[in-house]
């Protein structure tokens, strides 16, 4: 697996969740305490940063910077450190900013691993509710307050589209009338459509509960956790073009890989 | 209030909380697990009942017999029991189905009680996350499993819309182009808008983190528990004619009563 021996892999998932461990602990002193919002993007956009945005990235980059110095490491708050390494951690704080700060749980904490700019393992941590779902590079598991052990997950059966939950985060990210229409397409035969998620809904396909994400406007860090953690639970995950989705962009996950070319044909026609 | 001696109320709370816990218990087992879905509607309207749903309202139904016989029921599932009775539960066993089926924590089993048809007091409760949200006819309240008791919660300042918060359910529950384009124009003066939520908007609006909610094609069941909530922390809840919310229908709530009437007129307009 790109340059990563067999015995690797636990080690570094256990990095994984050791970060999953520190990020928690800086982040929940914040959730649904009324605090400071700034606005990262200049002009209309509302993108707001959190102090907790912050502290989780800070004590994410702190353990890795003594733990494990010659790794790498993107995140969304404060950049790329040492972008040569070959193995990368992808970090997104809180996916899902907007719901955390109107008191939502539909967030969460996304770690992802690059080994020779490639997804081998992905978390993502939701420290409210106690959830946890991750990929070890080979299956998928998640763990709940409700389940004592691990839980292997896997995408559920659904070959057409009136038979499918479509999800996305929100209908006002599609900003051009032709990425509207698209979706629009795609929405009109599917039996049910959801807004709101983020990374959740990611975890939630790869579960079995939901069928087609799609998206546009994702970063790296938004994705590169959720590739694996869809992927080996026998889902699939690309741009609406059917490339790598480790790049972000246009993104479209399907539980059912049959019913990935569907999707994507619809988004192009 | 209304014909409820003081020392009562605290009993009847004690029995909200009694089935809020008896449906928790008939409910989790069915949560995340791949279960059969009817249709309850007929046509397109896409309307599920689970099993769940179902038992839940039979737990509630059944502890409500044995111990307060003189009570009526009003439930979503299996109709009204004693309307004439001067004390009666309206109950929505599972508010938020689609999020149910979906595997979001988005929902919640709502209780509330009528004496002489006014909501006096009610309960959201969460049993995936762990969290419950009621008024004592007084006062509000939370508790979550990171809080060891419960937190008083009241709704924030917000007395503008470009401040504001705006939660729906879903765009599409605005069937008629009228009621889109009134909903598009809170929207467009709003300072963010999401989607989802169902009883748990209500919930965040109030504890302080959203400020506006605006539905339509509410039951009776889905409010009745509510109205007590929003308004014991210091919001406001009526129609979209600024009527009582008890019966359902067009709903508008906000955090801020100054923002009540701002709303009010724009719907109205």
């Amino acid at each position: 697996m790109t340059g990563i021996h067999q015995t690797g892999l636990p080690k570094l998932l256990a990095c994984a969740h050791a970060l999953a461990d520190t990020s928690a602990q800086a982040i929940l002193p914040y959730f649904r305490q009324q605090i400071a919002v700034d606005n990262k993007a200049s002009g209309q956009d509302f993108d707001p940063v959190t102090a907790a945005d912050q502290a989780a990235e800070r004590s994410i980059s702190d353990y890795l910077r003594k733990n494990h110095p010659a790794h790498g490491m993107v995140g969304e708050e404060f950049g790329t450190h040492q972008a040569d390494a070959h193995l990368k951690w992808v970090i997104d704080p809180i996916d899902g900013t907007r719901a955390f700060i109107m008191g939502s749980p539909l967030w969460g904490t996304l770690i992802g691993l690059l080994a020779a700019e490639k997804p081998v393992l992905g978390i993502m941590n939701q420290p409210f509710t106690g959830e946890r779902f991750w990929s070890d590079g080979a299956a998928s598991f998640m763990t709940t307050p409700h389940i004592s052990n691990a839980q292997r997950i896997i995408t559920r059966p659904c070959t057409t589209l009136s038979a499918a939950t479509l999800v996305t985060t929100h209908p006002d990210t599609f900003t051009t009338g032709d990425e509207q229409e698209r979706f629009a397409r795609v929405k009109s035969q599917a039996r049910m459509t959801r807004y709101g998620g983020d990374c959740y809904g990611y975890c939630l396909l790869a579960a079995g509960f939901v069928d087609v994400i799609i998206e546009t406007g994702l970063k790296p860090y938004d994705v590169v956790a959720l590739i694996p953690i869809v992927e080996t639970a026998g889902g699939r995950m690309t741009t609406w073009q059917g490339g790598s989705a480790a790049n972000g962009g246009q993104i479209v996950a399907t539980g059912d890989p049959k019913l990935h070319d569907v999707v994507l044909q619809l988004l192009a026609d």
